[in-house]
């Protein structure tokens, strides 16, 4: 079985690199990194390079397909190779996924239209515009297709999917083994959670809505 | 101010993401890759590579180490070139930190010499060999030393360091940016919520204790 993690400019590390711990471990999958040009691929920092050992061209049929969100989605376009490569591949994935605005992909790709899916809490308006219906879930699963919320739900969505792939046995070794018992310092990791000034300071610093 | 994210073969990929991922964006930060040799280096499943561009001799006064856990430090000894840029860095900096068995290094460093510390669970006696005091939580800290539990505990302890670097209020922000509100679809993350057989496996998985 074949899991894509998909790579473009100005991704977000953690977006891709928390389902990506969940899965790479399970027993008979194949995880790989692809971009449209293989090598290093710059995060939305410009400090993280993580390396796509596969094109987008190499790769026709992906079993899972996993989309990061990161801060290129704002000027993407159906014309982007990522949206392109979704709409060739889509079709015969077992389960195709994204973290965070890596649903904006999914969505210039037809594959949310009228669909229940997640993404970025600054995002949800963006996300309707693409013909989503935008839930304000952890993890929204509608068929073969999971949306995650922001950046770190990934972790969770990857969880969920390792289950599948692999049954909750396998699951609940991966929670283990990554000790994902997770005990956040502060209590503001949701946008109801928090004071409307914080809202709005980091929906600016994201240029989301 | 500068933080130096450690790379070194067969490191895990979450354990350096994740305090990445809470700590880049912060205003003033110089957030850096650093390892032996530069270019990609390859996780503990030979299937991530992060590019570290700057070497351990190119980096001699880093504010913040943050050294990631992986499967390579059971067979890591004093002279490990990640142990002995810890002797000489240690020093001076402001942090010294780890995730993981990140820990282990800086046991091997002496750094660690009757302090309390945590680790991943299955590594406390190998830490305890190395003089710390093991400690079963989530993140210790001790005077300028901070070490994480396993894996995913590196977000917990990023937004602790967010906070004493920038303050509670961007640290904040960032969990908001993240959208750090996890819920974990089972709850099998610590050693004593999961029965004896999963943790016998997973251990002799990980190669622990």
């Amino acid at each position: 079985m074949q899991i894509a993690c998909v790579l473009y400019p100005r991704f977000t590390a953690l977006d891709i690199i928390g389902p990506f711990q969940t899965l790479v471990d399970l027993r008979g999958v194949d995880t790989v990194f692809v971009a449209e040009v293989a090598g290093p691929v710059p995060d939305h920092t410009g400090r993280c390079h993580l390396v796509a050992t596969h094109t987008f061209a190499e790769l026709s049929a992906p079993d899972v397909v996993v989309v990061p969100g990161g801060m290129a989605d704002q000027t993407a376009t159906a014309e982007d190779p990522v949206v392109a490569w979704l709409r060739t591949v889509h079709p015969s994935t077992t389960w195709t996924t994204s973290v965070c605005t890596g649903a904006i992909y999914l969505g210039l790709a037809g594959i949310l239209n009228g669909l229940d899916a997640t993404t970025h809490w600054a995002a949800y308006d963006r996300l309707g515009q693409l013909g989503a219906v935008p839930i304000a879930e952890r993890v929204v699963r509608r068929g073969k297709v999971i949306t995650a919320a922001g950046v770190s739900a990934g972790i969770d969505m990857g969880l969920l999917l390792a289950a599948e792939l692999a049954g909750e046995r396998a699951a609940h070794g991966v929670q283990l083994a990554i000790e994902y018992d997770p005990q956040p310092p502060f209590d503001c990791g949701a946008p109801w959670k928090v004071p409307a000034e914080l809202r709005a300071r980091v929906a600016a610093a994201l240029g989301g809505s």
